[in-house]
Parts: structure tokens; C-alpha cells; sequence
């Protein structure tokens, strides 16, 4: 961020009309060598305390966590109506409603377009250049770590642990890796984007959260062979039920340009009444993509540009009604192991005829008498309901020997 | 337009806090049948004294053309406080700097959303969503006629005479088509493009521009051969010799995204030095796309969310020092119909080496001695000067029956 202000001094100066200058900092360690210097600036051990100094219009989080120190800077910096930007997804999507609400009434800013897609400039993509539309769904590839962890299994075959470790080793995964790898952090980046599709409520609470740790090498062959590609998508939907948050690995076609999109690039699709259909990609994470994000909020702030927090004012923000799981309806890809013994498929497909699910395709591409082999099967559209019945019936099945693996099948 | 504002009435009031109302209009034929009632609302005969109209805060300039009626109402809004938005790509284009210090100094706005990409929200990418960035190259398919075009002969392997009648059936290209397929349309959006990455001065006049009417099917087959795909790009970069501004058919490898944006879609990519690459992708044209973006600037109007109309303040707008394009550095592909006989490749080869371009690969696919046969000669990284002098010493050999054929490769 310093690195940044250095850097574009002359730029930002001229888009602005004056200087944006950092006055004040505050951070648990003092002494840290971070890069660059902070002489000349005030530092303050408790940034409660910077956001009431009396020089700061706007106050930089970069804290993060939803709760804790982050939060409390937060509030305390709206109600001193000092201006915010934050890279803070997980406190946007638990706080960021009420944080609005409270922005909006004191009439301070709180941006927050590094806390989605990185540098993507999503955040205003979808509230500032789509405003004349209607959205009916957005969705997207938003964990960076899942795609490259994805993306290297696919081109290694090699197994999720396996370049988990690697992706740690190279950075691009924590070392405590579940808010990635788990799909949280993806989530909480879809229930901002479902927010400012919808004009609701941010409801993270609503989402369906799938990771990807059960992706193993065979899927993603067989994925291969049917057209498809794995990824980790975080999609949000208008449906007749509610509105349908979910974050879970999904087989995409081959022909669609999200398939495309590899390593830890991000891509967010919005689909609008008018605009029809418009895809957003670039870096999800990283210093310099996440700075970019921050001072584009900043030199918004600096001109005086103001717009609602989610688009619309935030007292007009209407709770979300979600869409339960359970009526979901799309198509399936399930993976078993099943003993090579005549009659199993008999069985599978009765259980699905039982459940009113429509068989696609069957594949079994080994032969193993008496040994467990994969075969897979691929449904027509149906409703999750069904679909979790029939997995359980097939899951009791004798000859089936692992839980079956289920991955949604998206025809985007 | 008008279709867009009633059905989103709405939504559009909340993000607003008020109403956008249409209160005039003027038009050629006040009888045609648009689709839609304009009772209740004040016709003028005369544009300019729609301007001038008290009721007016707003003029939309949708008449087209860079001068004449359109640049006469646009200067009268702007003179009389009016606030101004225009889909006008020529207008912008080739009076851009002008128009932009005149609305300045009166303090109105000047939005050209739509002119540039249809409903990508590119515009507003450049000079907001990346502002904290020094921006190195942008580049993209800038028309959708074009992309068309050319998808539909790679598809069908037909001639670009036959697709251009298909599409202009389709209503994909107009009657007169020489805008579109001769990269006029690309280039208008691309001297746009230029000023709002690099904070110059529109200068249409310097664009390199060529179009895409001697692109054919063996090209096209070649091209998938060699791993790449023919898009026409409009490509403006920062380079040591001012800035380069050209608009023509590029070989694009085939593992690049925007290789895979077909039909009549548009795409952008913009490399900055914070974001690193990033890429917008949507509908470049049509009612829908082009009102999306319209309303879209209405908004920030209406919000009064102002900036620089080029991202940095007109006066400050620095000329554009245009890069000759004669020190463009590039590979290149060139296809020759060739006698098929002994001595031709080393005469080729020789004047290669004379001047100073090094081969990188040579293919010839058929066999028909004594009668012309396609050769391609890809080259290594060279000067366009030296390549232009190439292509004048073989287009000289006796062996070779046609002028050769060159397609610039860009490795993105």
C-alpha cells in the first residue's frame, strides 16, 4: 500500500486534485521491517486511537478476521466519521449491513473493493457499471488458492495433499489452509457480490459451503473425458424459492470461458437483464492487486464520489430470503467405487428410478472382476433433494464400497 | 433507452434517491414507430433546442457521426450546463480533448460509457476501477462485426465475401460495411482507450489501422496449424518510442483468453504495473448492451458522482507522442503463393537474411510442382521497417505469383 502512494505519487495527485498522504499508522509491531518507512508518520499502538486523530479522513483496515480488533477499528473510525476502505471480506459479509446502515446515517464511506476478486474491480463493476440492470445470477471463481490447487492437479495428476503442501511451500496457500481450501473464503466473498446483485442483506450465514478437499485425480479425469473442467465456483441466483447461495466444486463445460481460467487468476460472471452476460478476470490476492483495490477506493473517496454501500441505500437493503439447498435443482456427476460384479448397475439404476432421477451417461472405464472399480454416473436436471435420496440409497448398495462422490454439474 | 428507464424505474429511482425522468425528445421522423409511446413528453424538431430546454438536466446523444448534428448538440448542451452523455464513438474519437476541456471548465460531465466496448464497463474500469495504476498495454476486440466475421469463416472454413453477406442478413454488419470490417469502428474505440490509459490527448489521426476484408480461409487454417487464432485487435502500448496505436488482424496464441472470445462479443485486457492483467468480456454492441451503459453513466449523473473525463483533468492532458509504426517490434507470419519449384526457398531465405529478420519456422503443406503452392514463414521478433523491406524484396521474386500475405503475430 505504501509501496503504492510511493510509487503513483504524481498520478494519484493529478486524478485527485490534491495529495493523498498516509499521516498516522498503527500495527502490533513497531519494529517490523516492512519494506518501507514509516518516519514522519504518527504511530499509534491502538488504532482506535488513529481513527480519531484529528489528520485522518480516511482510515486504511487491513487487519482482517470478522470480529476483534478489525471490527472495533471499523466502528469507532464511521462514528468519529472518518471515511473507510477495507480489504476485510469476512467482516463485510457477518457485519457488513449494519456497517453500511451506520456509514450511510453518519454520511462517511465504507468501500471495500479489494475485499472481492482482489483487483478485480468487481465491487464497482457490479454496483456502479451494471446499475441499470437487473441481475439474475452472478458467480465465480473467487478463492485463488482453490483454482491453483485445482489447476496443478489437473495438469500434474498428482493428489490434493500432495500439492496442497506445494502451494504452501510456494505461498500461495496458508499454513492453516482450511478458510481457503474449505470454501469460507469464497463464501464470504459471494455473500458481498449477492448483496450488491440483489439489493439484500449480506447473509453469509445462508450459504451453502462445499471445499475441495475430496476432489481426487480420478474425477478430474473423468471430468476431462465428459468435457468438463473442476472448479470451485461461488454462485448466487435469483430462483423462485429464494435467493440460492452456494460455494462448492462444480464441473463446468469446456466451452465456456470460466472453464479457461487457471492458477490463482479470479473471474466473476454477471448476467443482467440488459447487458446479457459480462465476465470480470484478473488476480484474486496478492500485495499489488490488493493495493490497486484499496487506492482506486480511496481516490473515489478523495473526489468526493460517493454511492450507496451495496448500491442501494442500506435502510433499503431487503433481508434475504434464502433458497433452501434442498431445492436446488441442476445436474450430477457421481462417482463410485463399486465391485466389478454383475448386477450392480441394476441396482444403481433402480435407485435412481426410485428417486425420479434421470440417468445422462454411465461410464465404467476399467475392468476388474470382484475389484473395486470407479463408475461413474451423470443425471439430467433434477432436485437436490432427490439427488441426496438416491445418493444414500446407492451408498447402502452391497457392492458400492466407498461413499459415493457427488460434484454439481453447472451449464453455465 | 426508453425501454430500459420504464422497466427499471424502480430500482433505478433507489440507487438514485430520485426519479430519472425522459421530459424531451427530438428525432428526424417524429411519426416512426419506435416501440415505445413518447406522449407526455416535448418534442423538438430542433436538437439544439432540446439543450437548451429548462426542464433538461441531462442531454443523450444517440444521433451518431463526428460531426454534424451530433458534435452541434453536444457543444450547445454542454454551453448551456447541460450534463452529457453520448454512445458516439466518432464524435469522442475525434473530438475528445476538445469537448472534455469545454464541459470541465463549465463544471457538467461528459460520459461516453457506450462508446467504447457496448456494455462492458470498460470505460469506467480504466479511469475508476484502476486508477491507482500506470497502465503499460491495453488491448481488445473492439468490434463485433469483425469478431463475428472472422469466427463464423474459421467455423465454416468460407470466404469473408460470403460471411459478410450472412452477417449483414443477420443484421450483425450494415449495409455499408467499410466502418466495421475496415477497423475504423476499432479504431475510434481504441484512441479512447488510449487517452484513459495514458492520460494523453485523443489522437484518432495516428492510429495504424487495418481492417480484416484480405483475411481468407487458408489464413485461417494456417493460423490453427501454427497454434494461434486471427482476432482483430485494437492494441495501444507505452513504448520507448512514444505510444503505439494500431488496429489490425493479430495472430493470437491459443492459449491466451482472449483467443477464446468469439462471435460477436468484445473483450479488453489492461496491464497494470500494481493489478498485473486483467480482462472484461461481454456484448460490444446492440439495444440492450449499449442502454445498460447509457443508464449507467445516468446514474453517476444523477448521484452526482463526477470525474475527470479522461480519468485526469483535460487541460492536463499531455499530446500523444505517436510511436512510428515503422519501429513496432513483432513476429510475423507471411504467406506467399509460390511456384513450386527448386531455389525458391533460398531466395526467400536470402532476403530474409538481407534484412536482418531471423526465421523462425517455414511450412509448406501441398506439392503441385510447377504451379503455385502456400508457403508460410513465420519470423522471430523484428522491426516492422525491416519486415516491410522483406516483404518488398519477395513480393519481387519471379516465383512468387501474388503479393504476400502478412499477419502480425502478437504473443500476449
Amino acid at each position: 500500500m505504501l509501496k503504492l502512494l510511493d510509487a503513483q505519487r504524481s498520478l494519484l495527485t493529478q486524478r485527485c486534485g490534491r495529495e493523498l498522504r498516509v499521516v498516522a499508522v498503527s500495527a502490533r509491531d513497531r519494529k517490523r521491517d516492512r519494506g518501507v518507512s514509516l518516519d514522519g508518520l504518527a504511530w499509534h499502538n491502538d488504532p482506535i486511537d488513529l481513527a480519531s486523530n484529528d489528520d485522518v479522513d480516511v482510515v486504511l483496515e487491513l487487519i482482517g478476521r470478522s470480529d476483534g480488533p478489525a471490527k472495533s477499528l471499523v466502528e469507532s473510525a464511521i462514528n468519529a466519521g472518518r471515511h473507510v476502505v477495507t480489504a476485510n471480506k469476512a467482516l463485510i459479509a457477518h457485519h457488513g449491513t449494519e456497517l453500511a446502515k451506520r456509514a450511510e446515517s453518519i454520511g462517511v464511506t465504507l468501500a471495500f473493493e479489494a475485499a472481492v476478486a482482489g483487483g478485480i474491480p468487481i465491487v464497482k463493476a457490479l454496483r456502479e457499471g451494471l446499475s441499470a440492470n437487473q441481475l439474475s445470477t452472478v458467480y465465480g471463481i473467487l478463492n485463488g488458492t482453490c483454482n491453483y490447487i485445482l489447476s496443478a492437479m489437473r495438469e500434474t495428476g498428482r493428489e490434493f495433499d500432495d500439492v496442497l503442501s506445494e502451494a504452501q511451500e510456494l505461498g500461495y496457500a496458508e499454513a492453516d489452509p482450511a478458510f481457503d481450501v474449505d470454501g469460507v473464503d469464497a463464501a464470504h466473498k459471494l455473500a458481498i457480490l449477492t448483496s450488491l446483485a440483489f439489493g439484500c442483506s449480506v447473509d453469509f450465514e445462508t450459504v451453502h459451503v462445499e471445499g475441495i478437499r475430496h476432489i481426487s485425480p480420478v474425477d478430474i479425469q473423468f471430468a476431462d473425458e465428459l468435457g468438463y473442467r473442476i472448479k470451485l465456483l461461488g454462485l448466487t441466483r435469483s430462483t423462485e424459492h429464494g435467493i440460492e447461495q452456494r460455494v462448492h466444486p462444480c464441473m463446468v463445460p469446456l466451452d465456456t470461458p470460466i472453464a479457461h481460467v487457471e492458477d490463482v487468476f479470479n473471474a466473476v460472471v454477471a448476467e443482467g437483464d440488459f447487458v446479457d452476460t459480462t465476465m470480470y478476470q484478473g488476480r484474486g490476492a496478492g500485495e499489488g492487486p490488493t493495493a490497486s483495490a484499496v487506492v482506486a477506493d480511496l481516490v473515489d473517496i478523495a473526489l468526493g464520489r460517493t454511492v450507496p454501500t451495496f448500491g442501494v441505500p442500506a435502510e433499503k437493503l431487503v433481508p434475504l430470503k434464502p433458497a433452501p439447498m434442498s431445492r436446488h435443482r441442476g445436474s450430477y456427476y457421481v462417482r463410485l467405487m463399486v465391485l466389478d460384479q454383475p448386477g450392480v448397475f441394476a441396482d444403481i439404476a433402480a435407485a435412481l428410478r426410485d428417486h425420479n432421477v434421470s440417468m445422462e451417461a454411465v461410464l465404467q472405464r476399467q475392468r476388474a472382476p470382484d475389484e473395486a472399480v470407479p463408475v461413474v454416473v451423470t443425471t439430467h436436471e433434477t432436485e437436490e433433494a432427490s439427488m441426496i435420496g438416491t445418493l444414500e440409497a446407492i451408498g447402502a448398495l452391497e457392492a458400492v464400497v466407498e461413499p459415493p462422490r457427488m460434484i454439481r454439474i453447472e451449464r453455465l
